[in-house]
């Protein structure tokens, strides 16, 4: 049994003591170091991961051969590449641990099964990702109506340990600008 | 009955007759003139609408007073405020009529109990809200990985009819930049 992903569930919909049984055996436990890769270009994404422990990035290689990250992961948190899974199609992204990691993977095969036996579970899902979908909406909005500066201070704000956790560069990376930027704001203790 | 949506629908799930009766029954039509709001800031968005006719803006007004589009809808697309459906909090956006429009209003309330009786409907917003993260995800890779021209030929490639559909500033704005960028790239008949 997991624990830890039952609570995370259960703040959503309720299982009864078999499904969550089901569930939990269902699910694939995962153990990677850290700098591990979970996917990588041209591969198939398997499913969606809940991370247990750890941080995790996904990231695309740019036109101008610089890592992007679109994405981090964090305890209680899914990862995945989504396009992959929907269009059934070799992903264009790379998932890398950031620590030492433990996920449980929950296989596209194995979700579907599991609807049929849970439907709760694909009402938590779907909560899940329309949460996904609001994020990354904020995040266009972010972009579009914040410059750097402002982008930094609103992510210090609303996840102050993730700063002190990331590497700075990803960090830059992750808020799309400099490397040498972020040193400066740095340096100016915002 | 609603042959439109029905037909979108079954491109998904299959559901049967009783309940598709079902669904239209529950259904609000609403038909808008060019340049009507279907939502304003400070209220609550009612509900996901699907198009089945005509083409709608949804934008925000940014700090500096310009409105930023963020999504469009045209016909068997669904719109909505997300983030107001999913956390019950007023709307910080405006959905307006670009052209005379014709909406299928399903609002919250009838959402949850149409899934109680047809469980497929929530497999099919399911698959809905992955193909708009999908979207959405891709959105900020083409934001941080393309020049404004090439993401103005991404674009007009991907969608050529739409281009002829929405006023040049509008267009703009949804790929953030100005409308004097966009008239030199149209003068250059990119």
């Amino acid at each position: 049994m997991y624990p830890q992903i039952l609570a995370h569930i259960k703040t959503y919909v309720h299982l009864d003591a078999h499904e969550e049984q089901l569930l939990c055996d269902t699910l694939e436990l995962i153990k990677l170091k850290k700098k591990q890769f979970l996917l990588e270009p041209g591969k198939l994404c398997k499913g969606n991961y809940f991370v247990l422990k750890g941080c995790l990035r996904l990231y695309i290689v740019n036109n101008k051969l610089h890592e992007q990250i679109l994405q981090f992961g964090l305890e209680n948190w899914w990862i995945a590449d989504q396009d992959s899974l929907l269009n059934k199609k070799p992903s264009a992204c790379y998932i890398q641990t950031i620590e030492e990691c433990e996920m449980l993977l929950l296989t596209e095969h194995n979700k579907l099964l599991l609807f049929e036996k849970i439907p709760k579970l694909e009402s938590y899902f779907l909560i899940m990702m329309h949460k996904a979908l609001v994020a990354s909406q904020r995040r266009i909005g972010f972009i579009f109506n914040m410059n750097d500066e402002e982008r930094y201070r609103y992510f210090a704000k609303l996840f102050p340990e993730f700063l002190q956790r990331v590497p700075q560069y990803m960090l830059a990376s992750y808020l799309g600008f400099t490397p040498q930027f972020m040193s400066r704001l740095r340096a100016k203790k915002i």
